[in-house]
């Protein structure tokens, strides 16, 4: 399969010519080495097409783009939105990186009350580099919309999810287990356009949190295993993800 | 609650003192800085019991044990095997630490024909040592046991499990989702004692492999996207856990 590059949030028409930005053009100007005339794919939110390198302008790479092909990996039929909170020791990425590889479609990352690491801007660029990598890596075209939220609450809202479908991941509960609390949001026949999941800091949530959150989120368990900030998200990925059929 | 230590592979008896080893007392004595008379948890293959800091001796810790108490992670109700590669980059230290946390029973690390890392024993003994870590984070009692295997095919002989209850996750494969396989396998009736999955190393599994595999497991797929090797023993151990209603 050809190498696959990200191609930013533009419509792509066959028989024209673009310009890749400076990171992706770094990445196939000086780290694969591509020449005018290679054969890539490029992809944009969740197209892709066939391309070929025409030549480098300044530090940009330009490339025709051909035949619309079918990217491996379609989007999800039901969108997903994981809300994470930052995690410390780079963490953060790590998250990103696996739910990008798992197919979620919109990942919030707020401000815990019990949080240990401060957040800048350029830790959202840096994250969204994350999501493309891990984009190109799996072979999925549509990169996962990255936001920030303020507060735990805040992602919830920014969600717009309704409260039946999304999750608080709430450990040392005595909630249904996440997959129960599913299968049964699916058996009332009430219709899923995204499902949302909200998981912990280092620490867990804080009682006034989980108090906030009560009235807009519904509390699930992962079991009783006390699982890692950077762990819980993932494994409430793939439970939610095999629930929907994707895997 | 009180710090949990692991107390080895021994009976313990209400009312005997025990000798922690040189890697749980350094953590008492010196980490946590505890003295005698502080009040912690031993734990040893699945038992947990009361505990007092009696004192040291040399190097070591030694603990009065009082009351059998519950572990709050019982094990599981179901064995689950997972089998995985050697992966660069400490990475098997993370998936290792990763299906602890999760409560896989056995761990089977083996050596894949595209594998890109040289294990030796002393990798194995810090493995050992990240299970024990993990299940003192996680409040795990059972500690899981880890093997090596020299190859896939040994690793799927040394988890004996039937070919219908051993999966292995086969990339790019137009095999049924693992879900749906043990879904399938749950409803055929047949019991199960112990399910296993298998995982390839980065690259894949090598043809020779597959052919080899093809007669003593059942190829299963994780969905389209392509997971990384540490990625998809995790996301497999959340889908099998969460599948018997652990999680």
């Amino acid at each position: 399969m050809s190498l696959r590059f990200y191609a930013g949030k533009q419509i792509l028409q066959q028989g024209e010519s673009i310009l890749l930005d400076e990171g992706e053009s770094h990445h196939l100007l000086k780290v694969m080495r591509l020449h005018a005339g290679a054969d890539i794919r490029v992809f944009t939110q969740g197209f892709e097409h066939q391309a070929t390198v025409v030549g480098r302008e300044g530090h940009q790479a330009r490339v025709a783009v051909g035949e619309q092909c079918h990217g491996t990996a379609a989007s999800l039929a039901v969108g997903v939105t994981a809300a994470i909170p930052w995690i410390r020791g780079g963490k953060t990425e790590v998250v990103v990186q696996k739910l990008t590889e798992l197919g979620i479609t919109t990942i919030v990352i707020y401000h815990a009350v019990r949080e240990v690491v401060k957040a800048d801007s350029s830790k959202l660029e840096r994250l969204q580099r994350t999501a493309i990598e891990a984009c190109k890596q799996c072979e999925r075209a549509d990169v996962p919309e990255l936001l920030l939220a303020d507060t735990a609450a805040h992602a919830v809202r920014l969600a717009e999810i309704p409260t039946s479908q999304c999750f608080l991941l709430h450990e040392r509960s005595n909630a249904n287990l996440l997959s129960t609390a599913i299968k049964h949001e699916m058996d009332s026949g009430r219709t899923f356009r995204t499902i949302a999941f909200m998981s912990g800091p280092e620490g867990g949530f804080h009682p006034s949190e989980v108090e906030t959150l009560r009235n807009i989120a519904t509390s699930v368990s992962l079991g009783p295993r006390i699982l890692r900030a950077e762990t819980a998200p993932v494994v409430a990925a793939a439970i939610v993800l095999s629930a929907f059929g994707e895997m």
